[in-house]
């Protein structure tokens, strides 16, 4: 079977930005039969903010999001890598095997410590390309879908992952990178779409609220609707959304809509995305009615992540030699 | 009760300089009733070297060496810190609290890397004084002895003390450094007593190992022995490790060899050292002749540890929020 590992940082709400870049694509291969291991990465929190603002809840809701998106616990692990000691004593033998100049190369760092609100660059930061490598080769994955802005980090994994088989003798796979295709869906004012900058519909999100949204969106003058990316971004931007949540050709909504103009494009676009988040915003609810569900969700998840890892630490310390 | 942490690494053999320097107090803070923490520090062992080469032999020849000196397990916790996986996370949210420049300006850091045989600095030599901050903090203790080498480290170790305890509320101490009052005990040839220059005498090594390195040791040509450390070193530094071994007065020791010459005075010293270490060689020799025992020392150490370490870090999880 096929072992992926994927994972997001619980840091707000999951979007449709979220469900079409990677979630969908989740749910589709634990579907299909793959062995899906998601890490809640919630000690990234800590490495670019000073404090853990409503973590908890953060790390709920995103349990929550999973579930509406069709993430089954079943057949899915969904873990927090801070209740899994045996993956994060795995970061020791892995700074040893890279440099201090590697891991300040590593580009992803750059722009993290680029854009952090700290002063000065924390040692977890500057390290992180290794714990990541932890949260990965713990589980000893196949494949891990990556965006394009943490292929970097991917490779720092690989590396890991050669440099200890090499020194110690094959203990870890070096996991294929799955670069993932994400659709450009932008948000509704043309930028990137991002909770705080009120441009994204969260999964979790209500008809009202997901209507108020699309109607704030930007788009043109011209009444008569095409897709037309280049010329016309903000109008294509939103027939990709309508597109994707109805699963249709962009081109063939836009000849639907004709001279409708702005106000018929929205319709259209909210009548599509209210559709389609219309069973997960049922299953969310019913969810989050008692979070106690959430909460089995994740102790049992952490318990199998805990078990992974502990064999996995056991074959590290056996191949290391003299570790107990 | 007074808990007190310190440790070594499984570098080797430890000789009469350690024992001097640091063994004979651990014993008696034990007999004292301190609650004695011994960390053997295995992870250092690829911190500053590339391979582990019988780390498994080491370790279980340090632990036979406590036992031979007195150290007492049903009183004191020995144990590897490779063994302990929630010790070692604590490693993540202590790295956050202290900045890449901190580590880098260290001074220890600074000292090991020049003396390091790696080309490239390794993240985990760069990161070493968060992983003794987590050595140390995981059991709370009021006290840490260390060589005045060490002193830079511990002040590392305050400092995330502290700075855990403004950011999310007290759960560390802000252990007391106990600065050491190492006698000076140089190697047989009057230079840093050190096994690889084959001028210490390991506390396993037989009587006619002993005196061997002693009849090796550098002298002078005056026959009347006297004890003048500015201009007779060498004759001194013997001199004193048969005070340490009689607790003797060096110059007492001096007078009564008088007019009989280095021959005289390495006999009394070969002498003082055989009767010193004849009762902790009976005891090691004991203990080697079944290792089953020292491994039962060091599970039910790491059993110990672990359980004090997992209740340091429930502890340092609820004081950060949302952690689980």
């Amino acid at each position: 079977m096929t072992r992926i590992l994927t994972g997001d940082r619980p840091t707000g709400p999951l979007h449709l930005g979220h469900y079409f870049g990677t979630l969908h694509n989740r749910v589709r291969l634990q579907n299909e039969g793959a062995e899906v291991v998601l890490v809640i990465a919630d000690y990234q929190v800590i490495t670019d903010r000073d404090l853990a603002d409503d973590l908890l809840g953060h790390t709920e809701r995103l349990v929550l999001d999973y579930l509406a998106a069709g993430i089954d616990p079943a057949r899915t692990t969904v873990f927090t890598h801070s209740a899994v000691p045996a993956l994060n004593q795995l970061l020791l033998p892995f700074l040893s095997l890279v440099s201090v100049a590697e891991l300040g190369r590593n580009p992803t760092v750059k722009d993290e410590i680029a854009h952090s609100r700290q002063s000065a660059v924390s040692g977890l930061m500057y390290t992180y390309p290794a714990h990541q490598a932890a949260d990965i080769l713990f589980c000893k994955p196949d494949l891990v879908p990556v965006g394009q802005d943490q292929a970097p980090h991917l490779e720092v994994t690989r590396t890991i992952a050669r440099r200890f088989n090499d020194r110690y003798g094959h203990v870890f796979p070096e996991p294929e990178i799955l670069l993932s295709d994400t659709p450009l869906l932008l948000g509704t004012d043309g930028t990137k779409m991002s909770k705080s900058r009120g441009n994204a519909i969260p999964l979790g999100a209500t008809p009202d609220e997901t209507a108020a949204v699309i109607r704030r969106a930007t788009t043109d003058p011209d009444r008569r609707i095409t897709y037309e990316p280049d010329t016309r971004p903000h109008v294509a931007n939103l027939l990709r959304l309508a597109a994707l949540c109805q699963d249709r050709d962009p081109y063939e909504i836009a000849t639907e809509i004709g001279d409708g103009g702005a106000a018929a494009l929205k319709r259209h676009v909210t009548d599509a995305v209210n559709t389609f988040l219309a069973p997960m915003r049922a299953r969310r609810a019913e969810y989050a009615r008692d979070l106690s569900y959430v909460r089995e969700v994740l102790r049992e998840g952490n318990k199998r992540a805990n078990a992974i890892a502990e064999a996995t630490l056991d074959e590290v310390r056996a191949a290391m030699g003299g570790f107990r």
